[in-house]
């Protein structure tokens, strides 16, 4: 049976130097091959969209492979199975799966998860209730340990890991200070999200609201931007505070070694006199923590402990432009792709 | 009772600005007052060097508070009882004391404590057996963890900390990689302290030797100086690595901001690609392993499987100069002061 369908794809046109732009992409239409024995054909319905994907663009040896020039650019998606030739999956079935830029994909199942459309919205599989909730929920409470009473700061505070680290750590008795860009998210943060506190850091004096902020001190500082936030918040640290890093997005642009002074001397002292602990992660090592996360992260979502925010976009031909802005900020919660509708 | 005993002291003629000199330092005599009721009075014998104390002489906050100047230079110190008003002591005892850079102190016993001299040579205590040798196994084992077959790189191997983080690497099953500066040192680390590679860090290709010694990569590295030495470990390191970071001695006597490029963005994004481990700590976070440490550390020194050397300087006029010399690497072994004879 050959389908009558067209796949539209999404591959790396060119490794980005610096800031990608919609050089970096190209788009290919295809025919969709006959579907083989113990295949499925997934219709994609959200693609998401995340930072670490700006890692995957680039030569550079990351924890994953880089994409190939002229390979399908990959990501997370939620699909709906439309023709199953696989007795697990039946026609109509939502669920999560790797399928990368574009909007049809074949699969024999591996990696492919069935949603349970009755616990929450399907796109939170990529959110609150997917890999960037997991990411926080994991980052912080194994390397973070909030206690009651501790101050844990967190950046990108309206993005989709940083909103769960500080609701999370709010549910743990800690004070959340979040760091947002605009005074658009920065209410967001407080009203809808109940941070305790949330500093802009684009104010130019966003190192003393900080330091206000955080009248005790900081005990968990969760690194997932990198960049000049680090230097507000070093100083301020307390002793034995933790910094779980995940991501450095504000860096994942940067071209060529950068200029002085070198920062790495102060950082090491800090990091000996106070017995700091720095510990990079990424969610697959605490993989299993993942049923006890779903579980938790589902209630709370549920019964309105923890809210979260999607950017969601129409249309896979403006996807590029959509990952472009969101390596600038511009994006308002979790950025998703909707390819089709369900 | 008035002693007639002069007490000689070395206080802190001002805050040293890169490397101390001796105009840091000055000399003062005094007589040594009647003891009073419950007191001791302790003739010193040895005299601890470490690098911590030139921290110390400076007045920035770190781990501990700055020597005032005109104040006595602090410092470990094993002593003998010469009189005693209080029923712990008894003339005769020697004692390990934190009784400074003088000739004679007086202490009411407040953390004064016995040393038997059966099972090792007292000076141990100030090395081996006491803070250095403490802050190799606690930081070693508790934050560096290596397991068996496991790489350990650490630098200042024939220092007293160096030394001790090699031997007990080894003695749990890992490969112990030293570096150390000059050819000397390189001779007595890897036969007399049997380490499986030394590789000197003056060597023109001091990089690639180390690459070549550490053919499957770094696991744990032990940081105890600093400087340039984690650019050539920092490529090596393995995922998951740890990084225990107890001193930075190459940068006690570094001046203002250092100058470009800022290394700390490479170092996060190593951290964050491979799943690093930093921690700072200072031993004394760990004093509930203290009695186990004593116990195994002295019977690995009874046996033979660790090895020390003790690099002893005879008066306490000579302190100084000694602890410059210490700051740039001229020590070989664990710096005493030899205050008197016994």
């Amino acid at each position: 049976m050959v389908s009558p369908l067209n796949n539209r794809r999404v591959v790396l046109a060119a490794r980005p130097v610096g800031a990608p732009d919609a050089n970096g992409f190209r788009f290919e239409d295809g025919a969709i091959p006959p579907l083989a024995e113990g295949r499925i054909l997934l219709r994609i319905l959200y693609l998401s969209l995340d930072p670490y994907m700006r890692g995957r663009m680039s030569a550079a040896r990351s924890y994953a492979q880089p994409v190939e020039i002229g390979a399908l650019m990959e990501g997370g998606t939620v699909a709906i199975v439309v023709e199953s030739r696989n007795p697990d999956f039946l026609p109509g079935d939502i669920v999560l799966s790797y399928s990368g830029w574009q909007s049809y994909a074949i699969s024999d199942g591996t990696g492919v998860s069935k949603l349970d459309q009755a616990v929450a919205p399907i796109s939170t599989a990529l959110g609150v209730l997917g890999m960037p909730g997991f990411t926080a929920y994991a980052g912080l409470l194994t390397i973070g340990r909030p206690q009651p009473q501790e101050t844990v700061v967190v950046a990108a505070a309206c993005g989709p890991v940083g909103s769960a680290v500080g609701q999370i750590a709010r549910i743990h008795g800690a004070r959340a200070v979040g760091i947002v860009g605009g005074s658009e998210k920065l209410a967001f943060v407080r009203d809808e999200l109940k941070f305790d506190v949330v500093v802009d850091r684009r104010s130019p004096d966003f190192a003393d609201q900080l330091r206000q902020a955080c009248p005790h001190g900081i005990d968990v500082y969760f690194e997932n931007v990198g960049g000049m936030v680090w230097d507000a918040v070093f100083p301020l640290l307390n002793k034995f505070a933790r910094i779980p890093v995940c991501g450095l997005v504000a860096e994942y642009n940067s071209v060529g070694p950068p200029p002085g002074p070198d920062r790495l001397p102060v950082a090491m002292r800090e990091i000996l006199t106070k017995s700091l602990t720095i510990r990079g992660f990424i969610q697959h090592e605490f993989a299993d923590q993942q049923p006890e996360f779903y579980r938790k992260m589902s209630a709370w979502v549920a019964d309105g402990r923890v809210h979260y925010r999607e950017d969601v976009v129409d249309g896979l031909e403006r996807a590029p432009g959509a990952f472009i802005g969101m390596l600038e900020g511009r994006n308002f919660g979790k950025l998703l792709v909707r390819v089709s509708e369900v």
